[in-house]
Parts: C-alpha cells; structure tokens; sequence
C-alpha cells in the first residue's frame, strides 16, 4: 500500500525521476464534477523547480497529460488517471554516485529494502514523486472550494534560525504568499530568508525550515475519532512529505509548556441562545454555532473539526545534498569521499508550500466524504446548505 | 475505519468508558507464539490510573479477559479478543455537564458529528479507549522482541517548562524509567517535575508535556516509501493518542535550525569494506552493514530504518479538564460557568509513556510482517539469523 | 484481515467454537439508530443448532451481550460489540481426533497455514463462526429497511436432487419460510425434502443443497463498478460461508445456455414519458423510473442494482461430517479409520438460510453508505424521499 | 475503491474504453523480478478482440507501454505503470444510442450512480477495462510460476447448450487450448461451438457459455479463512468480470445434490508414514505431504489450499449487445426501438479465458504475499524449497 492513499477518495502514485515520468491515478472522484485543469498546472508550477534563482535549476515543464476520468471538462465517477512525462532527467548527474551511499538519503535504506540499487537518482525517495499528489490535492480543493467554501493557505514560517511569526495574521490567500520569493507573507523576513538562502547556496551549504498552514471554512463534524483522528491523518500526510520531520497542530509543542487555565479554547456564542427548554425532537437542531475564544486547539477536539480553523506547522530538515565533500561509504563498506553534482534545492521551503496545501487537502476531501457517508443530516445541515447559498452547479 | 488500524496485525478497539468495559481485538497475529499475558498485564498497570498521588484517582483494577485466539497461551493465529470490564464508572460525576460543552474538550465535536450527547464521560474519545492499544502493542512488543531483539523504551522528557536532556544518555530500560513518580529518568529533573505536578493539582490547573522515546536494535529495512514511510505511521499513531499536539523524529523542529552540512548523518563501516569489487551474484549479499555518525535521522531514512535507533518526541497539552471555574456554552447556545467535578490527571505525562510505547509497536509490528511479505531474501538475512541466535521457540 | 469485511460498515468477528465464546465488533455503524436486539435475538435463533430433530442437538442458547456503541437502545456511532458465550462445547467429543484429518474438513489446511493443530472443533471454521455475521447482518438489515425499506428473504431452494421452483414465486416473507422445518416455501416439495433429510440422517449420512435468495425495494444504483461489483461482493460473501462451494446471480449458470435475445431484459416505463426534450440542467432529474420485462440480470447491471430485485441462488456441500466410517490420514501420514461421534447436522440447509441473509445484508449496507458518500445528489432522490415516507425518526 | 484490488499486490485499473487509453498501476510487485514483457504482451494478445472471425472486429493492437517501476528489466520495488493508448475508439459507432438505455447493458445502472452519461461506450463497464487486469495478472503469474512452480490453465467448458467433459482430463498448458478458435481443447466440442458460434453470429444474436480452469503445483496453506476464503475471493475476482454471473468451485453446484459419503475427499500418503509418534519440538515438522483420492473440495478446504489442484467453473451470460431490433426506453422515458451497430462479440468466451486466468492469478499472487507474511516457517518449508530447487535468481 506503500503508494496508495485514502479510504474514499484513494489516489495512487507513480513514476521515478529519472524514469518515462510520474502520476497519479484518482479513484473515487465524485462524478459530475468540472475540474478546472489550469488551476491544478498552476498549483504544479508553484511546486516546479526553477522557479526562482533560490531553487534548484532543473526544467521541467511539468505538464499534465489527463488519461481517463473525465469527460468534456467533467469527472465521470472513474478513475482519474494523469502523467506527467520527464523531460530532464539527466541521470549521468549521478552516474558516479551509483555505488556510493549519500549521506542522509534514502540510497543506503532503499538499498537493504529491495535488494538493488538503480541510478534512477533515488527512484521513489525523488521529491518529483509529489507531483501526483499535488495534481490530485489540487483536485480535492476544488471540491473543498465548491461545495464547502473552504480555503487552505500555506506559508514558509521559518527558514533556519530566521521565525516569522506568521500565525498571529495568517495570509488571506496565495496571492500574498507568492509575493515573497520564499513564500513568506512577513516582507521584512522574507527578505532576511531570501538572503540566508543565498547565502547557504554560495557555501555549498543548505537550509531547512518550517511550512505553516491554516483550512478556513471549515465545517465542524469532520474527521474520525480514535485511530483516524483528523490530526492523526494530517500528521501522517506531511510526515509523507521528503525531508519532513515533525507535525504540530494549534499550539503543538509550544503548548505542552502552558497550564491548562491558560490553554483552554473557551466556547461562546455569537447569536441568541435558544428560547426553548425542551429537547429537541432532532437531535441535531439544537446544537448551537459555537467559537472559542481562542484557537489553541488548531480547529480540531477529539479528532474531529470544531468549526474554527484549522492550523498546523510542519519541520523540513536541511536537504541532504550539499556541495560540500563529505566522507560516507560505498556499497563494498570502503570509505568514500563524495562531492555532489547535480542540481538540487539549497532549501526547499518554498516549494513545499503547494505539497503541503496538498497532502492537506487530501485528507480534508477524504474525511469530508466520509463524514457525508456516515451522517445525511449532518450533510444537510452543514454541507446543502453552503452548497445550495453557493449555487453551485454540480449534480 | 475509525476503530482500526494496522495493515496485517490489525486491531479494533471498542467500549466506551461507562459502558459495560472495553477491550480489542487483534486480527492477524502469527500463529503459534508464546504470549505473556503477565507482562501484557504489567504494561496495562503502567497506564493505569491511580498508580500515585500524582495522577487521577480513579480505581480501575483493569483486569484483561482473552475471550479467543489463544490456546494453552499460544496464539492460534485467529482474532485475539480481550475484554476488560469497567467496574469504577461513576457517570453520576459527569450528570450536571451533560448540557455543557466543556472547553477544549471532545463534547461539542462529538454532539455535531454523531447528533446525540450520552453521559457516558466522553465516550470513545476517553483515554481509557488505549486499554486496546497497550493491550495490542504489548502483544506486538513480544513479536518485535522475541524475533528481533527489538526494544522500545519511553520516557517523560518535559512537563510544563522543565525539560530533561535525556536523548543523550536514553535509559535503557523501562525499570530505571519506572524509578521516577513522572517517569522521568533524570533524577534531579524527575524531583522538580513532581513539585510541579503537586502545585498544579493544587492549584485545580493541568500541565502538559512531551515524551520521548527511543527504539534499539532496529533491523534496516522496515517501513514502506511514499505514502506508508515509517515516520508517517508513527505519527498518525501517536497523534492519534488523546491530548497529543506534536510528533517529531529525530532531530525534528530543532533540525529545522541548522544547516545541512551539519545535520547530514555521515556512513561509516565498523567492520572491513568488502575485498572484492566485483558486481556481486544475489544483489542482497553485497550490502555492506553500515552505521551513521550521528543520528539526527532518528534511525529512519526515506521512511525506511537504516539500524539505527529510532528517536521520536511526541507533545501533550495540558489535561482540558481543570478545577477551577471556566465560561463555556451549552446545549442551547447559553453561556454557562463550568465547575468540574470527577477524577482527572492533572498531567497525564506519566500515564502517556506506556501509551507510546504500545502504539509505536503497533506501528512497527505491521512493518516487519509487510516486509517479511515483500522480501523473503530481506527475512533470510536480517530476521532469520536474528532469530535463530535468539534460539525462540516459535513456529 | 481475514476476519475482517466492509469498507464503511466494517465488521471483525472473533471467537472459536470450544473457546470462551464467539462474537463481533461492527465498525462504522451510523450514530443514532434504534437497535431492535429482539429481531436480532430472534434472527440468531434461526441460526441456532437444535432448532429441529433436522438439525444438530448442540444446545446453545446464544444470548447476546453488548459491550459497547450502544446507549439507552441507540446507536452512538461508537463500534458495536456483542459477544454470545459458549456455554455447550463438549471439547472431548473430539478429543479423540485430535491427530487425525478429518476428510473434506479445514483440519490438514489448518495445520499447514498455521503450525499447529487444537482441539477446539476446527476453530474459526466451524459455522459458530458465523454467529458474529448474523448479529451484524441483522442490525444491517435494519438500517436497510428502516431507511430505504428494502427486504430480504432466503429459503431453501433445494436439497439433494429435491429442487423446489421458488424463484417462479418468490416467498413475500420470512413467516411463509419458517412454516417449513426445512425453510422451503413450496410445501410438497418441503415434505420430500424433510423426508430426504431423516433417511439421510438415519443413514449416517450428510446432503447438500441450495439457498435462494430475493432482495426487494432496492434502490436503483448501489454498487461499485470493476472490482467491487454488487454482484462481486455478493459472491465473496456467500462464498466465505463455511462449506459454501457456488454463487450465481440472477440467470446464473442456467442463463449461460441460452441466446441474447432471450435473454436479455427489455426497459419499459410504467409511468408517462417526460414531454419535454430539453437537455436538463441537473442531470439526474432526467433519469426516469424504468423497470425491465424479465429479470435475467439479477437487479444488477454493470455491478450496479437497477431497481429489480436482486436474486441470487448458493451452493452448499453435504456436511463433511458423517457417522459412516471413512479412512483417512493422521498427522504422522498413518492411514487410519475414522468413525465421527459429535453432534452435526445431516443438512445445514435450513441454518444456512439467515446467515446468507445476513451476509447479503451486511454488503448492501456497506453499498448504501458508499454510494451516499459518493453522490448526496442520488441520496436526495432515491434516499432521503424514502425515508421521508417512511416518516423515520432516526437522525 | 472500486477500482482497486488486492492486500499486498495491490492493483489499480483506469481508463475508458472510449478515452485516451487504458492501463493499470502495480503497487506492492516484489522488487528484484525479472519480468517478461513479451509474456505479457503474448497473454494481452490472447484478450484482444480480432483474434478470429468469430470475435468483434475491433482493431487494437494493445501494445503496452511500460511508465514505472521496472529498470533493465527488473521490478524496483515501486509502482509499475503500464498504459495502453486506445487507437480504434470509434465513438460515432455509438453517436446514436446516447439517449437510449441498450438492454442488459449498464448504461441505465451508471446514468443513475453517477448522474451523466457520456458517449464514452459504457466507459469503465467495458470489456477493455480488463486490460490492465490481465497485464498485472501475467506479472503476478510469473511471480508464482518463478517462484513456485505454479501453473494457471483456462478453457472454454461450454458455449451454449454445448458441454465439453474438460475436467475429466484438463489440458496440460495453453499450447493446447489455443489450438481451438473457441479455446475448447475438446476437439469434438469444439467444432461443435465453432459452428454454433457462426451461426449465432449470422442470426446478429450471441450467445454465453462458462469457462473452466486448473491451478496446478499450489503449495498447501494459501488463503485466508473466514472472510476472505481463497473460494470468496477467487468468486468475487471472476463475478467482477464483464457479464459474469457465476462462479463454482469444485464440485460447486452439482455437489450440492451428492450425499456426504460420496463427497468427501478421502486423505491418503503416498509417501511413507513417520517412524516416531513423538510429539516433534517444531509443529511444521509432522505435517506429512497429503493428498486426497478425488477432489471435490477443488483444492481448498476451510477457505484454504490443500495441495491438490484448485478447479472452478465459471459462467457468462449472452453478450448484450445484438444486431436484432429490440424495445427499450431511452432518457426521456419513451419507448424505443433499438438497432444496434458497432463491433462485439457474439460470444465472449474465447476471449474471457485469458481474463479469467488473470484474475484468478491476481488473487492467488496476494494469497502467497500475504501467507509468506504470516508465517515464515511455511514460507521455509514450502517455497524456500521449491525456490532452490528451481534455482530461480531473484532476490
């Protein structure tokens, strides 16, 4: 299942770096759905490399060719399946490293997995491999969008040393994201980011930092308790990401060092409490709109949504090529000396930004699926009816 | 899916904290192993409440009933069903605030998922619902332990503000962890965790904290690429536990800080590099046995263990119920002042190690029978002569 | 995952024949739902042993127990649990064939799979097994026909060489089943098939036969296409009934002899054709209400129901289990004789008649919750007007 | 995920016949395998329409074109993607029949499910859809003939009224079945068929038939009990092809009319029976190599392989689609006459043998994966051996 993910909405992914290309197979697309595909190539181009003299300088057009799935714009119910061929895989970039273990890498452990070693430059490990996700996590926002009116926002909230302190006035949409080369909304560390990026790439050197995220709109009742708890879920989708290392949701780590008179989200009601005393014949009518007060529980009690938003961080370490000689091992145990080529991302923040709205995403539309599987009436209570105010054409 | 997790040793876990008991049931445990339903029962008393001063003073004796999948203490390799009754369910503590929503809770989330509210103390989002899971994870501790040698050993590594540096010198077992009231194996650290404790609880106030946890003797290769990589799983499971609010592996969000030519983790041989250089005949054969300098990789690399220790630190907030007066709304959208009554963990740290600990085995189990499926040559080389050394008795 | 089926409504049944009891957890059970456990007692009865001189004398009382996912009769959302305790498990009637293969029996299949043999009656294949299936079958079918107010009916179709034509005349209900001690609706041919059992019974000897099996007030559209075909799951299900050896759907092996154009089902519309040809502007609200001349198909077409209902016929082998003497082999390869003491039906037709019920209950459960996850606009028009009608009060 | 299939050889299968291309992704294939693609190709050959004059005349030549998971002919270890472009898509043939429901199609069932029709011909309910099933079932099939010398023959058993008496002696390999147009290795039969087949064809009518097949070599041990018996899952694996609407497996339906005593399948040594009656320290080692004097049981008991070949028959319908006027109604609720164009099969048999066999591989490839999981001492005892003896290089 090492490729698959999802329960209702179920994508599979394929495809090395150096091979003919990469997808994604999307099974269990509702149907009926028109898909805009430019947005998808735009969330694609937001994950490119070369995007900017910070990132790597491969070129690859990353265009998408659409398979099955989907007829005159529309999705049919069936699998969605998309390629995106390769086009600049220079695999003699790592001719030489064929016998040697990169530090940090996955060669060593993919190694001892199956049992071979190819010079597919790291075959699955590949960050090409997020391609299909963001193409299907593109897809999933759109329904997101369209039937719930949801919005997820991600940013570069740190790189290195440098914290911007980005949750305290989260970015509205992407626009303003992508104003900043490093996709962080604070101008002023931005452009201290911007210089620490070029000034690792001069050393040969590289950088990690933190992505944060915020899902605004977001309907409460979603996610499944227990095992399958939403942050649970979304944990495991970033933790899928190369290079991430750590998941906090609300206030994370940060958090474990308050008091609980501090910590905890107060509920309170904007409107009118109910008139009436008396039990509902459906127990759904009265369950109030409730906020908190505050949102140190990232949008999410027990598992499941609260209605208030959604807020999560997400660590990327140090990209493990550097262009610094380093001493590793080679395939005979000897001690090597090894000194990278090849073109890779002294940081790779910024384009980690649109592979974490989109693992996000992902979680959000199967969990939405599902809810609407297991409870009608919280369907229509909370999902017709910003279907229906958004006059939205789907069937 | 919410109730079960794992891919072939799979679990359910049921009952609800004032219902009849709960239990789990383990689909897919080889056959023919030796359980020791006394050290099952061990890990069980570690997670129970009431084990000091310190934590909650419910009384539950927590005694496990296997109702099948066992015979004369072997494990037939069918459903291993467990049963603990709940005999301490006092939901008469819980009667006034089954109109209130308490904050930062599951009681709202609950009511809008599922449309109905029971007294019956937040049902499935209680943490008595890990009876299951450390009941499971024990049984799959046995496995990793008896065919691999494999050891997992948890620990408190903050409360509140008070952070023990114990990744440097981890313990070595769970005895000198069990040492200390806050199973914190640093002594003076251990001391000044304890006087916070004793003050919040005074106070009526909660506190969180973070565990950490270390895993030895990991053979390489387990862990599935992509979607399934090792860290992923870890952190689904762990976020999945009640209060959790973070995970991180290895170096985490502190590596994010750093540059890469100091996070890479550099290979070395303690043994003899290979004489020949020739292109060996069965591709596993030439895979040199290598260690790493550091291990900011916290022992997985591409989602897959390079044989090195597993590290991982997992945050709790502070327990959500707290004894002093707190606003909140009710069922009918009211604005209420909540006094709590009950039977709570003011810090539910210590109570959290056995947790982790079992979840995490969880986790690992099912990736050494996924891998053992996919690569037999991988089962001949790293578990088989593990296995045989360890001269066990198991089919 | 071999005691484990569903997707949404996900069931695990647990338990051994001779052990402490047998049971079933029910994951995915929709919140709020009235439980009848009178109709699911009395469903379980008609499985039980000894409900005739026809059938085995075990003597079980199978009284239900719930564990959990229940409050004040309604659903929580919560997993199911109900165990039922073996309280006639005479162990030592078998004791004396510990050590030999029984013939067409799992013995020797057991003891290779799993290493080991016990002596608790065959362990989970016996057809105790399949008490936890009709438990959870039974709350399915009550979600089927509470909310769509579909109906499900078995009977035994034939035994032996004795063939009844039930399918000429479908029973309407269970209560003209239970007139005959065989559950076969055409009274000549019960009396010749309960004669056929006696002199079979008397005979030491054991014989087969067939279950028929009609689905009525089936929403057009439930099931998967590829893979998971209504018909797909339907043919696991049955098949996964111990000494289950064929399925077929509607026309089935028969409808293989004759030509297309006999047999094909022709559409027809009992009501009024729509005046307009414009195209519609929501696709579904043109899909007019047909129904088809014959129905070959079965109910399904494409692996999805079309409205007809859905017929099926299953095969069942004579038990395996006689008081003749048969030669067999022991577990040291010796050729020994065999002469079977115990208590075993001559004939489990009549038994097997709920539990295909139930099997087939549970996937249409499991296709209804898909199939309102994948399309709220199907579930408005053929869901939601239902049960409108029905004036249910579930939430 | 109803287009996916399988635990640990997961399969997932895109594409409209009417569309770009079809195809299939492998996730879980065994790294290391060298896989014959021209194998692949010849079996692909054995689908594709066009074969004889008794088929459709659909030209496609299906040659597969290989995206992933396979460098210098060996499996990775990562997904392989095969893509097939379709190249004769005349979708005009079908331009006319877009409003109207064809007979015993699925076009009225999809119009329903999903809330659209296209002119895509029926999309994934095509017969084109088992493309990527039978690419993925010859993968699977060399992984169980390389590594366990097993071996999968289909044939036609009957078309029409016409039965052949194949099980009494089965071909030995495909060699001989596909020296008959109609795959009948009767020689009598099947100039019978043939002739049967053209005149079917000359009426524009179509007619059914079933498929027979034998697995020969099968270690004991493989299935899983309860739900997903090795008879569930082949059943579910041959009803989820186009127009299936039966499965048996051994003495399937005409057992049902057997007594006990001539049924059962008498368990007997060829070999020599062991000398001690000690209990042996390692359960595996007294399990002796059994066979059975007849196999009725059709090589599983309990849902699990015994040794003895597994046999199944399994039944399809008439083609729906004939050249002959019927009465349907179309999307508007009127009643129309229909005259089909277009190119199909009067008789689908000779084509479903490879399909069949591709399935029934599929399945058993995951039974091997997920046993060699379960249990290493079987996979030591069982295919180690026939591994080495066969000196098959894989890893």
């Amino acid at each position: 299942m090492s490729s698959q993910s999802g329960v209702l909405f179920r994508i599979t992914t394929f495809g090395e770096s150096h091979g003919p290309g990469v997808g994604v197979v999307i099974d269990g697309c509702p149907a009926g759905m028109r898909i805009d595909w430019e947005a998808v190539q735009a969330q694609l181009a937001r994950r490119r490399p070369g995007q900017s003299h910070l990132t790597t300088q491969r070129k690859e057009p990353d265009l998408l060719e659409v398979l099955s799935g989907v007829y005159e714009e529309r999705s049919l119910g069936t699998p969605i399946a998309v390629l995106v061929r390769n086009t600049d895989s220079r695999s003699k970039d790592y001719d030489g490293f064929s016998q040697v273990y990169r530090p940090s890498h996955a060669d060593y452990t993919y190694h001892i997995k199956y049992g071979h070693r190819t010079p597919h430059g790291g075959g699955r490990a590949s960050v090409r491999e997020t391609i299909g996700r963001v193409i299907a996590g593109s897809v999933a926002e759109q329904i997101l969008k369209n039937e719930l009116g949801m919005e997820t926002v991600g940013w570069v909230d740190s790189i290195g040393e440098i914290e911007a302190s980005v949750f305290e006035n989260p970015p509205i949409d992407r626009s303003v994201v992508d104003q900043s080369l490093v996709r962080c909304p604070d101008p002023q560390k931005s452009d201290r980011m911007i210089a620490l990026v070029e000034q690792v790439k001069k050393a040969g050197d590289s950088v990690g930092g933190t992505v944060g995220l915020i899902v605004r709109n977001v309907p409460p009742g979603l996610g499944e308790p227990v095992f399958d708890k939403l942050e649970a879920e979304l944990a495991k989708a970033c933790l899928s990401i190369p290079a991430c290392k750590g998941f906090e949701s609300g206030s994370g780590f940060q958090g474990t060092r308050g008091r609980g008179s501090e910590h905890n989200d107060l509920f309170y009601n904007e409107g009118q409490p109910s008139a009436s005393r008396e039990p509902p014949p459906v127990p759904f009518e009265n369950v109030p709109d409730l906020k908190t007060r505050s949102n140190r529980s990232g949008g999410i009690q027990g598992g499941i949504t609260n209605g208030m938003p959604i807020t999560m961080r997400v660590a990327f370490k140090p990209t493990a090529t550097i262009f610094q000689t380093q001493t590793t091992a080679d395939e005979y145990g000897a001690e090597v000396e090894l000194q990278a080529r090849g073109r890779h991302d002294p940081c790779v923040l910024p384009r980690a930004v649109p592979i974490v709205e989109s693992v996000v995403n992902l979680v959000l539309v199967d969990a939405y699926l599902q809810q609407r599987a297991r409870n009608p009436v919280w369907w229509e209570r909370y999902a017709l009816d910003r279907k229906k105010s958004a006059a939205v054409e789907t069937p």
